[in-house]
């Protein structure tokens, strides 16, 4: 019966089916279709969820639907395995996919190098339009799927490329160094996948030639493989703000503790700092119990407008926005936006604090959280930019320094001026 | 001299370039170059950079400018114009045109219907791929770059898909019926861009037919312009739950401030729930000042923890990951995450506050943290999840209550703890 509803599915149906069980369901119902259980399939689940199937299946298994997959998928697939479970495998497969996907493993992870698929179609740029119609016909050796055409001099290295759109209107005689575009956005192995996916975007590419150190053809890249990485890096910024490391809900539960305590743990000690803060003030609120009534306030709104300005800050930064020639114009952009929202928030809590306790207070509130507000909106640009600078990831760490900033300051600045107008003395 | 440096450049960095540039700047640069800005420039633009330049030029050029894109790209320039100016355009335009404009304005903002472009290739289904071929090298109205061809019946209703390489690698006898994939995506012209994005992402589609309500075949929607889609969707998250709208650097000062002040406002209503609370507990402060101090703290770690859950929440909702059936399962896994990390922090800081203050307070706070990390491992998954179900977007106020939750959740377990142990007695 299982088998009779998924059976019509497609493989990326069945891929999330199996996700959104529970690992001995999953274990089950993928024992119960194991002739739908593809290398698609295979190739759309979850890589945790999918790492876990895999260590289940024996190596043999493993290396028959590797060699059915094109080169990035079967990486993607034997990646993350144990080293001695990826040897298991690797021995199992024929020694040309073999060495296909050991040199994939070459480059680093999320590199072109690792993500490129090396099944293309690449033809010298002496042939006419007939004549890469002829061989597209005649040859059995080429992948099902693409969507253009790599021109290379006799050196292997991209000269062109055509999309196919342009090869079918045009008549048969025409020589393919007439119908390529030369212009092309050529990616090395090297290059990382947020800089790749950000030039897909940027040029609206298709498909796109990976080169070697030596500048040869030696794979493709397509977009429906980019607009996976395309979601996953603007994603992943939303949880490394919060401090949720991968955020995969199919992550082991020990992997999610060990990458959010940290961060609590950090957390932890820039609340020390601003407890610290207080506990000098300590004097003043034994006197004058409203001040910790209040005090949270203070660092609640700049935490808040902190947070706004690294939000875009890092969004600016991660789609390459903002870069150095706009740093000093987006600053001045962020002190103007902190000083229209401090003016209206300050206005509403110094006029409720001046009615509920007195109008002294109400200055010295107001005040605080202008003052907040607007070391919020420096910090909130300034803590990304220099992460960014430093060539750290500034979606990682701002989120902590920000808030250790917004706090203290907080703090200090209402207890700081509570003291200095003399209404705890 | 300017002209020179950009002459070179690709549409998209002109575009990039002009972002860079202040506002003035940039109108004299464009007035510099005006035969490089071509509609692909203007196309490529920020919405508030475009709009701004749109409104400088009189409408004849504009409708001059909108005539050489395809209908997607036109509409994204006219549609935030005023509607004067848009009137104003949309008359200087060719009848055909224009109705193709007024049509795509007619359906809401982000749907399919709007986004999809007119021109496409589709052809009857009797055609062998010879006759496909010859009529694509005959006809001289067809779009320049496409990747599939649309095979539709006598009633213009698609009946299947083609992607070019099949066609290219088949004899020309052979029936595009039997070449055609006929299990193929469709679009509504309804479907909202996020659901779109998440249909090509998961199908791996390079274009995709549109269909209105009657399934006739309207329009294409092709992936060089989803996947600015798929970054905006994922990257909006990011800025909706810091509070910050829509986040654009480009957006005119006014109106960050308006869309940020509301939930700095927000916040501020938040923040005097928490007060009220301590106030509650005044004549505790006032006893032990310790308490002042170390209170923050325990908001704090509880409003990261939940920050950390409703992060992985609303990405997994977004990438419908996270769905009624299983719900409960992730709800499950958090709550054992939350425990991992309360057990952890809470030790921390309860030895910590037991060596600095006394034994008894450093239980207090321990307890109060356990209670505040799993109360926000809860709220973290519950808030976005009861947001989802309403048919609410879950980035949009999800902060808010997580935040008031865990504060209000730290302050009273903090204080109402120390109050019942007789801390403060
Ligand atoms: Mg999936
Ligand atoms: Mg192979
Ligand atoms: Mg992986
Ligand atoms: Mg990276
Ligand atoms: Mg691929
Ligand atoms: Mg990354
Ligand atoms: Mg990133
Ligand atoms: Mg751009
Ligand atoms: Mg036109
Ligand atoms: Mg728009
Ligand atoms: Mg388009
Ligand atoms: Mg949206
Ligand atoms: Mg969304």
């Amino acid at each position: 019966r299982a088998y009779d509803l998924v059976e019509p599915l497609h493989p990326a149906d069945i891929a999330d089916l199996l996700e959104l069980l529970e690992r001995d369901e999953r274990r089950q119902l993928a024992a119960a279709i194991t002739d739908l259980m593809t290398g698609e399939v295979i190739a759309e689940l979850n890589d945790y969820v999918r790492d876990d199937m895999i260590e289940a299946l024996p190596p043999e298994v493993v290396a028959e639907i590797a060699e059915q997959l094109d080169t990035d998928d079967a990486v993607q697939m034997l990646e993350d395995l144990e080293p001695e479970d990826q040897a298991a495998v690797l021995a199992e497969m024929e020694p040309e996919d073999r060495a296909a996907i050991e040199s994939a493993l070459s480059y680093p992870e999320e590199t072109a190098g690792r993500l490129m698929q090396r099944e293309l179609v690449a033809v010298p740029e002496h042939l006419t339009v007939g004549d890469l119609i002829d061989y597209l016909r005649d040859n059995d050796g080429l992948p099902t799927e693409f969507w253009e055409v790599f021109v290379v001099d006799h050196t292997h290295r991209p000269v062109g490329t055509c999309a196919l759109s342009w090869i079918l209107r045009c008549p048969r005689h025409i020589a393919l160094a007439d119908v390529m575009k030369r212009d092309q956005t050529l990616i090395p192995v090297s290059m990382d996948q947020e800089e790749v996916a950000l030039r897909f975007q940027k040029y609206a590419l298709i498909s796109a030639a990976v080169v070697d150190e030596a500048g040869r053809l030696v794979g493709q890249l397509t977009v429906d493989d980019i607009v996976h990485i395309i979601s996953e890096e603007a994603g992943e910024d939303t949880l490394l703000l919060s401090g949720a490391g991968d955020g995969d809900i199919n992550e082991p539960i020990r992997d999610a503790f060990s990458a959010r305590v940290r961060w609590l743990i950090a957390n932890l000690g820039t609340a020390l700092i601003a407890s610290f803060i207080i506990w000098a003030f300590g004097a003043a609120i034994e006197k004058l119990v409203a001040l910790a009534v209040l005090m949270p306030i203070v660092a609640s709104i700049g935490g808040n407008a902190g947070t706004q300005t690294m939000a875009v800050t890092v969004r600016a930064i991660a789609t390459n926005q903002l870069t150095r020639s706009n740093t000093r114009r987006i600053l001045w952009r962020e002190i103007r936006v902190a000083l229209l929202n401090s003016m209206t928030v300050a206005t509403m809590i110094g006029i409720a604090t001046a009615i509920f306790f007195t109008p002294m207070l109400g200055v010295v509130i107001a005040l605080a959280v202008v003052i907040n507000i607007l070391t919020a909106g420096i910090a909130g640009v300034a803590v990304p930019v220099l992460f960014d600078r430093m060539e750290q990831d500034p979606a990682v760490a701002s989120s902590v320094f920000v808030t250790m900033i917004t706090d203290s300051m907080g703090f200090f600045a209402f207890l700081g001026l509570a003291a200095a107008f003399g209404l705890a003395g």
